[in-house]
């Protein structure tokens, strides 16, 4: 994996974008798919096309033995990866690139690049692994400032202790989620969280951000699985005592950790819990007639207490994009797992009630104690390398992005059949066609968390400017039906603006107040969470 | 139930009380069981015998209408339901009631409530059933200040709404346990979180203090039910929006409401999960000969990934107390339950892993379809019931209470040394005598809450001084050796400097700094979570 480069531009490795006539044959099998015109595929801006703007600071002394001020080092961080990063990077267009990238091999180089910092009045912007998609890493230079750098983590990446009867693991924030797992491995443990960025994000990242993983129930989220954390503020270290649950006052962690997004301090380091290997499978697929009624199933396995790990619904249009199925049948993917004991009562029990709300069974019932299957390893191979092809469609001029978000149970029909209509007609109006698709991700007791794509002709040029219209339509429309702005992505300098409407008036004034304690002249990543 | 009177100074209906002579019978029966000697038992002193301190500030007119100042209202609020506070008030000794108290019957009247403290300079501390054993609805005068209201929520008790759909009700916080459980079954549902003073307790009391429930894995904290809060501060209302998770920011709630222990604001009204009555039950008991293989057993089966609602531990001695086995064993307490399917695999597969830690049923696995068994209703009256005994305790003289805590599986076999060791070396040298018991209520993957009961002669007079050394020495080995101060008792006045410790130096800079600008002149509960 070393060998592989990161793409400049666009999703995981250079070497994954394919050809020029293996996007053309793609371009045209989503054009059959699709319904609308997909142009001839472009190439890419390439290292030495690329123009971006001049340091704003050198380099001091103190910061030189780990920092790179390269251009290829300022292109990989100066923004994320949603289309609106992509679609930008592909013409070579990188308009916040930071002065330099420091690159700290251990907290006392994290300590010296944040006193450099606030003696320089140099906005820092923390950065995991880049994928952000709501522009959680890209700053532009915040009034008052002389420059902004970038903090990215990757050398801080080992696991550093187990503790093998708790099953907890103490790992460094810069983790990748492979080299976070691999090191476990090693040691008989895993970690079973699987962001879709899953191999190009990292564990401070997804703390964070308050990363969902691929589970659809039980440790849904990264907060589950923390137990304590470690985070460099402006005013000094922060670290919470590792205790299996405590009720001694609001939670720390969940004040000032979980989903602080780099605006109250740098993550360095976690405590999180993992576990043995699973080793009993068991798995469904479902057929409904439609969302909605698949949906109806998927809120009676979760209100009967039923945990599946996996409990995704495709709406028809993403179950025959998927292969999944050609039948126009929405589609309920089922799975259940254990480190320890047969899932065989669970499964039957959850097939029992997605029946019962109309659907039809796919094929047998599939139960293994003997590690993955090749069927789920072919399944998760494909939901991480999805990704992938947003850059095939960039390539093709295709506007291709994902939103999501979640909602309680009484709301969830109306919430889907208004961001159906209301975005469709945006898309007519602003792109002349275009395919939404929605999914089901994620469940509780209460409600849902419904994730939707869209697909439609961009015109050259205004790319932009048409996928900002969509994403206002989508982003107006969640507030309005009940549903939050992000289940998971989070909310970045892209949701900034929805997620201040959302949160209670008296949170955000609380928030401010503390985070001016943490940060008092305001350096971390400026422009998220708060307007600046 | 509304002709039963709450007691002056213990737990409870006064009505319950036993007489002078039943008393007697019960101090015979633990003379025997604890090995040392307990005395005649004494009656509490009435209500005419009671000297409290004159009101310092007079009912205002605004507040008449809703406002009791008379002896029995002002002694019923002045203090919680510790050890430290029944041995107080059962002779007597009130030492910092309010000046009055009242009981709004709108959230109009307690925004009226805060508008006229904040122009009396007069400290508002929140009250929900007053069932606090960590002082947290006790407020000595706070330097600067002319008094202390009790803000009670009794009248606000009205289950709102319920959304049956996403199986949430809305409800006012000042309902009592029972008083919300009764408006939920008449619409089908039921809440499944029981305090060991639910009978007493408020929800919003629950989610001020991040109550732990019965239930020993899953749901345990009050925290998990909770999908929006409403609360007023006094720079005005707070509300969360109703999601079923959300990825946007930190948490509000888990930052502002939950473990706010009434510093920030006056929780009024919340949307809880709720759910449809458990249909079936698998229950079994297993005897160990430790407390210590008893505990790897829970551990075996939180880690498998099982899920008991039921999974109690008792120390030989705690279960010879509560007459579960004179075998000199320890006890584990196992119970599944669901409202939709069997939980016969589950409960089998439990017992195996317990068998394989050394576990030896004590009977056979019992399972039922048809609602709770006699059995069960009888447990969950006795654990109900418990804190009746500390009243028949106080008045015979004895030294009774309990400590709490939670750390990682790691660290509870030195712990539970630890505490054994160091509280029972105190008990013999400020009692002379006395026993210490232990339990486990709750169980994580990572860890454990083991909770511990002390009970010592006292000597007359002289109850609190003996009391303080033997609560002190256990809250600092606590934090010796890696438990948290408190699991679900919260922190109060009693737990605030060990608190104060525990936490991260850099969260309490927040804290306060988010206090300040909700408080900002600190009317409050002051005490409460911070020193004043």
């Amino acid at each position: 994996m070393t060998a592989l480069e990161r793409s400049l531009w666009g999703w995981g490795h250079a070497q994954r974008f394919p050809d020029l006539e293996a996007r053309r044959a793609q371009g045209e099998l989503f054009q059959a798919a699709l319904g609308f015109a997909i142009g001839e595929p472009a190439a890419p801006a390439a290292l030495d096309e690329i123009q971006i703007a001049k340091p704003r600071v050198p380099v001091p002394a103190e910061l030189e033995a780990f920092t790179r001020s390269d251009l290829e080092a300022r292109v990989l961080h100066a923004q994320g990866k949603s289309y609106r990063d992509l679609i930008r990077g592909f013409h070579g267009r990188f308009d916040n690139p930071p002065d330099f990238v420091v690159s700290p091999r251990s907290e006392a180089e994290v300590e010296r690049t944040f006193d450099w910092a606030a003696g320089a009045n140099v906005a820092v912007v923390p950065f995991g692994g880049g994928t952000s998609v709501v522009g959680g890493v890209e700053c532009p230079l915040p009034p008052g400032r002389r420059g902004v750098v970038t903090l990215e983590l990757s050398r801080l990446s080992r696991v550093l202790e187990i503790d093998d009867v708790s099953e907890v693991a103490r790992v460094q924030a810069g983790a990748l989620g492979p080299v976070f797992e691999a090191q476990l491995q090693s040691a008989g443990f895993t970690f079973r969280h699987y962001p879709q960025s899953y191999t190009h994000s990292t564990v401070g990242g997804w703390i964070a951000t308050r990363a969902g993983g691929h589970f659809a129930t039980g440790r849904t989220r990264i907060d589950a699985f923390v137990e304590s954390a470690r985070m460099l503020t402006p005013i000094g270290w922060y670290e919470s005592q590792r205790f299996p649950s405590s009720g001694a006052g609001p939670s720390p962690d969940a004040s000032l950790v979980l989903g602080s997004e780099g605006t109250l301090g740098v993550i360095t380091e976690a405590w999180l819990r993992v576990q043995r290997p699973p080793k009993f499978r068991a798995r469904a697929s479902l057929g409904f007639s439609s969302f909605h009624e698949a949906a109806h199933a998927v809120r009676s396995i979760v209100q009967a207490g039923l945990q599946p790990a996996n409990c995704r619904v495709l709406d028809p249009v993403e179950a025959q994009l998927n292969q999944v199925t050609h039948t126009g049948d929405a589609v309920l993917l089922l799975g259940f797992e254990s480190t320890d004991h047969p899932m065989s009562t669970e499964v039957q029990r959850a097939v029992e009630l997605a029946q019962a709300a109309g659907g039809r069974l796919s094929g047998p019932v599939r139960e293994t104690s003997t590690g993955p299957t090749e069927e789920a390893d072919r399944w998760k191979q494909a939901f991480i390398d999805a990704p992938y092809l947003q850059n095939v469609l960039v390539s093709c001029g295709v506007i291709a992005d994902t939103f999501e978000t979640a909602c309680t149970w009484s709301r969830f029909e109306a919430l889907d059949r208004g961001i159906r209509a209301r975005v469709g007609k945006v898309l007519e109006e602003v792109c002349g066609a275009g395919v939404l698709t929605g999914r089901i991700t994620h469940a509780y007791s209460d409600g849902v968390a419904p994730y939707y794509t869209f697909l439609a002709p961009g015109r050259g040029g205004a790319e932009l400017e048409q996928w900002e219209a969509v994403k206002e339509a989508a982003s107006s429309t969640l507030a309005d039906l009940g549903g939050t702005i992000t289940h998971h992505h989070a909310v970045g300098r892209v949701h900034q603006r929805h997620y201040s409407k959302e949160r209670p008036v008296v949170y955000g004034e609380a928030f401010r107040a503390l985070r001016a304690r943490l940060d008092p002249s305001g350096l971390l990543n400026p422009g998220v969470l708060e307007a600046q």
